[in-house]
C-alpha cells in the first residue's frame, strides 16, 4: 500500500492479533453466526489486517457488516443452495450470507472438484461482501493448487474509459500460486485505479489524491494532485486511455461477466447484489508439483534480485510485502486508528461484550 | 488502436482480404505446412488485420515466421504430443510448430473437454508465436463458451515495477465472451504498457512515444513525450507505481506462471520459448445460454449508451471497435504500408509465387 494511505503514527494503537481476532469472533457470534462461520469470517478480516490489506480488515468493513445484519440485509445463518452443478462447476444461492464465510464454502467446493477432475469453478449469488479476493484465492495453496477469486462489488462507481456515468463496481480479482521456499505469489487487485475502500481510508487519514486516480463528476480525469474532493467517480486502472485505462475497464467488465452475468445476476449496470467466481487448478494435472514449486522459487527469487531503478530501494512481487508485513504484525500487533478502537468500545457496549484492548 | 500507430494515408495500399489471404496461404504452403494448418495460420493473420489488430497481422509477423521456418527454428509439419492429460487438462509438446495453428489445435482440445466436463484447459510448450491471444479465445464463442488464451512471449523485455532489468515478456492475455445481438466481448491485451509489436509499428510510421509508456535503459520511466528512442525498456501497463504499474506487472507474472511455469518451461526470466494456456468454460454449466446472451446484450448496450466525458465522442467496449473495423475492411480492403506490399513481391519471387496485388 502506498504510504499516503497509512494511519499516521500519532493516531495508531497497536493491538495483538489474538485480541482483535477474539473480539471480532465474539461480535459475529453475538450477531448469530454459527461458530465455524464466525471463526472463518473473523479469520478473513484478521488475515487481511495482518497482511497490511487494511482496506479489507476490521477498520473499514466490520461496522458495515454489523449494520447489514442489524438491518436484515444479511442473514447470520444462511441456507446455501446448489442451483446447478456439473463435475467441474456449480452455482450457489448464498442465502444472503456474508461472503466472508460463504466464499470459503464455495472455494472448498471448487477445490474438491479440482482434486477429482483437475479444475473446478463455483459461482455464488444472493450473498454479501467477499472481504477481499486474495484470502479466498489463497485457500487453494495448501492443496497444491492455483486459486482464482473474483467478485462484483454491487455498486456502479467506476467509469468506463471515455465515459461520464459509472457502469462497473471496483470488481476485484486475485490469483494465488504456491511456491516452495519463497512466500506465495498472491496477486490481488481492484480493477479501478483506486479501491473504493482506499478512498474511505484516504478520507480518514487525510491523504491527498494523486493525478490520474479519479474523475470529476463530468467524467474528466483529474490530472493534478488534489485534496479529497466532495464529488468524484473512480477511473478504471490506468486512469486515462493513453495510460491504458481500457485495460482496467476491460478487466473490470470481465469480472462482471464471470462473477455476475455467468451467475444469473444480470447485467449489473445498476446497483445489485454481488456475484462471486471462485476457481481452482490442480497443479499436478499439468506438471509435477515439486518441479513447479522449484521453478516458482527461481522465478520469484529472480524478480527480487532485479537491480532497482534509480531512487527505488528494491524490487518485489505480488504477495511478498504482504507476507513480510504479516510476520512483522504478528510481532508488533496491528496498527489501528484510534477511531476504530473507539468503535469497538461502542459496539461492545451495544452487544454486551467487553474487549481487553479498548 | 491509438491514431498515432496507424499507417499514414499517403503510405497506404488497400488490398482485398481474399487476395492477401490467398497470398498468405500460398506462402505457408510453399514453406511446407499441410493445407489445414496453412489455412488456419493465414486465417489468424487475416482476422487480426481485418479487426484492425495490425500488430499481429501480416505486416509485422509474417516475415519473421518465414525467417524462422527458413532457419529451422520452426517445423512446418510438427508432431504434436500429449504429455499429460486429465479429463479437464492437458499439456502438449507443440513439436516446434507455429503457434498460429498449434494454439487452435490446443484450444479445440480445451473446448472438447469443456463440452464434456464443463471446463477445459490445455497448455503448450515447444511452440512458436501464438499470433495474438484474441483469435484463440474467440474460438470458444461459436460453442457457447467463454474462451481464455494467454502466452508468454519468449523474450524478457518488460521491467518489473521499480526494476532496471527486464524480467517478463509482453505476455498477452485475452477473454472472449459471446453475446446475442451485440458484437462479442473480446478483451485482448498485452501486459506491458505498449506491445512490443506496437513499438515496431511506431518506428515504421514515425510515431512519437507518450509519457509513461517506456523506461530509460536505467529503469527510470520516461514521463514526457519523446521521439522514438535508440534504447529503452518496456514498462508494465500502468507505467509507474502511482499509476498502477504493479497491476500490469502482476498480471504479466500471472501469465508467466500459468503459461510457462505450469507447462514445465521453467521460470522464463531469460529468453526461452513461449508457453500457452488456453481455456474454455461452457456457459450452460453455470446458467442457461439464452439468459446469459440476453444479459450480455443488455450489459454491452448499457456500456455503449454511457454519456461520454467532455471531448470524447462515444463509449465503447473491448471488441466493439474491432468488429466495426472488420465490417469496414471487408468493404474497403485492408490498408497496408507500401513497404509490406514490396515485401510480398520479394518473398513471392524467392518462393516462386506471384500475387495479384503486388
Amino acid at each position: 500500500m502506498l504510504d499516503r494511505f497509512k494511519v499516521p503514527e500519532e493516531d495508531r494503537v497497536y493491538v495483538r492479533e489474538s485480541e482483535v481476532r477474539a473480539a471480532t469472533e465474539a461480535i459475529f457470534l453475538a450477531i448469530g453466526l454459527v461458530e465455524a462461520d464466525a471463526k472463518r469470517a473473523a479469520d478473513v478480516l484478521i488475515q487481511n489486517d495482518l497482511r497490511g490489506v487494511e482496506t479489507h480488515g476490521v477498520s473499514n468493513m466490520l461496522r458495515s457488516y454489523v449494520a447489514s445484519y442489524q438491518s436484515g440485509d444479511l442473514e447470520p445463518k444462511p441456507k446455501i443452495v446448489t442451483e446447478r452443478e456439473t463435475s467441474t462447476t456449480a452455482v450457489l444461492d448464498g442465502g444472503k450470507g456474508l461472503g466472508l464465510h460463504v466464499a470459503p464454502t464455495a472455494m472448498e467446493m471448487a477445490i474438491e472438484k479440482a482434486r477429482v477432475h483437475g479444475m473446478g469453478a463455483v459461482n455464488v449469488h444472493n450473498v454479501g461482501h467477499m472481504g477481499g479476493a486474495g484470502y479466498h484465492a489463497m485457500m487453494a495453496i495448501e492443496h497444491d493448487m492455483i486459486g482464482v477469486a473474483m467478485s462484483t462489488s454491487g455498486r456502479a462507481i467506476v467509469l468506463p474509459t471515455w465515459g461520464a456515468e459509472p457502469r462497473l463496481g471496483t470488481n476485484p480479482i486475485a490469483w494465488a500460486v504456491p511456491a516452495g521456499e519463497m512466500p506465495s505469489f498472491v496477486f490481488d487487485i481492484g480493477t479501478s485505479q483506486i479501491a473504493a475502500n482506499k478512498m474511505r481510508l484516504a478520507k480518514r487519514v487525510g491523504a491527498r489524491i494523486a493525478p490520474g486516480w479519479i474523475a470529476r463528476p463530468d467524467g474528466t480525469p483529474v490530472m493534478e494532485e488534489i485534496d479529497f474532493p466532495d464529488e468524484y467517480y473512480l477511473l478504471p486502472f490506468g486512469g486515462t486511455r493513453e495510460l491504458g485505462s481500457h485495460k482496467g475497464y476491460g478487466l473490470g467488465a470481465t469480472v462482471n461477466i464471470l462473477s455476475s452475468i455467468l451467475t444469473g445476476i444480470g447485467p449489473s449496470l445498476a446497483p445489485s447484489s454481488p456475484g462471486f467466481h471462485l476457481m481452482a487448478y490442480r497443479i499436478d494435472a499439468f506438471i509435477d508439483v515439486a518441479k513447479f514449486k522449484a521453478d516458482m522459487d527461481e522465478f520469484l527469487r529472480g524478480l527480487v534480485a532485479t537491480r532497482p531503478a534509480p531512487g527505488e530501494a528494491r524490487v518485489v512481487y505480488a504477495g511478498l510485502l504482504e507476507e513480510e508485513e504479516h510476520a512483522r504484525r504478528l510481532e508488533t500487533g496491528i496498527p489501528y486508528h484510534t477511531e476504530v478502537i473507539e468503535w469497538f468500545g461502542t459496539i461492545g457496549k451495544e452487544l454486551g461484550l467487553t474487549f481487553s484492548f479498548v
